[in-house]
């Protein structure tokens, strides 16, 4: 139905995660449509953003220098690593504001079926840096499914050293939450990880 | 919590319609680390669509020429036109394959609140467009909502004319509906509309 340009706004829009043909279309005519809308203003945020944004060269996370601010912060500690999957995964833990240790990225998870095995994730970086930063404690807060699962079990055994402490984030009941609501899986996990109070 | 260009591409997104904060970060994480994902075509297609979109001269459609390809169709129906409130209400009316006229795009609906009376509409084109074009009936398909029923309710009078045909577009309940989940005022009219079978 619509001419060239409309149609290739709407295709475009339509390959960004979790934007449907509907939203797409809804978007694209919001964009033509709405004066006060400044599209090149996206559009060069777009063009820009792969050239302007690197990988931290010690953690992993997504930065504009070559280290990110949390490997550049002198008042983390040193000592705690906490190891994820994903750069989203810091944004989500450091909101919480418990962790004022360091992080490490893996890049992914253990997925055989994906052909992701250890080589595709930075862990031989990880066990460099256990070594050369003094860590005393590894974190593993990989998702808890069964990729994450895979990928910490891995670890906890690859990272196995006297001196060193490996722990896992706990897995249970979800706060807010509602007990009938919850799948039997994390029940299970609730029972097994239970806190005298 | 993030560095410069990551903030303004997730601030960037989140301007659009429909997307949320969770939704901008999710889509700008996609972005910069899905490798096979191009952004400067999206950058691209919204860099331009401003400057390649113009309106038809005829009948208020979204187009790249000056007619749109509606209205330069030698086969569509003159006689009958569809009144709609924005372009997007001629991609939804086109995808029935049910009308062979032409339109005619108002660019909104009547709103006092909003600072919008006829002069803000293009009514004094479709007026002139009825006297030029040899129209016989005119379909009012604006939205089945307060504003839209205003606007069919002020053209209707405005455009009454002994050998002009005005009509509104039925209202009822949907195809596919159930019966128990339609509110009170669209059943009533689905009653007061209803047809002999």
């Amino acid at each position: 139905m619509f001419d060239g340009p409309v149609a290739e706004l709407i295709d475009q829009l339509g390959r960004l995660p979790g934007i449907g043909p509907k939203s797409a279309q809804r978007i694209a005519f919001f964009i033509i449509q709405n004066p006060s809308y400044r599209p090149d203003e996206l559009a060069q945020a777009l063009a820009t953003i792969r050239d302007r944004i690197v990988f931290c060269q010690r953690c992993g996370m997504l930065t504009t220098d070559p280290l990110c601010s949390i490997c550049a912060d002198s008042g983390r500690e040193n000592s705690v690593l906490c190891v994820v999957e994903e750069p989203k995964d810091v944004i989500a833990i450091e909101r919480t504001r418990e962790f004022r240790g360091r992080y490490h990225v893996l890049g992914g998870s253990l997925s055989p079926m994906d052909g992701i095995g250890p080589e595709q994730l930075r862990i031989s970086e990880l066990v460099g840096r256990i070594q050369d930063e003094g860590v005393s404690e590894v974190i593993i807060a990989t998702d808890p499914n069964l990729e994450g699962e895979a990928t910490a079990s891995y670890l906890s055994r690859a990272l196995a050293r006297p001196d060193l402490i490996v722990s896992r984030l706990a897995s249970g009941l979800p706060v807010g939450g509602d007990l009938e609501y919850a799948d039997e899986v994390t029940l299970g996990r609730a029972f097994a990880g239970r806190r005298s109070i």
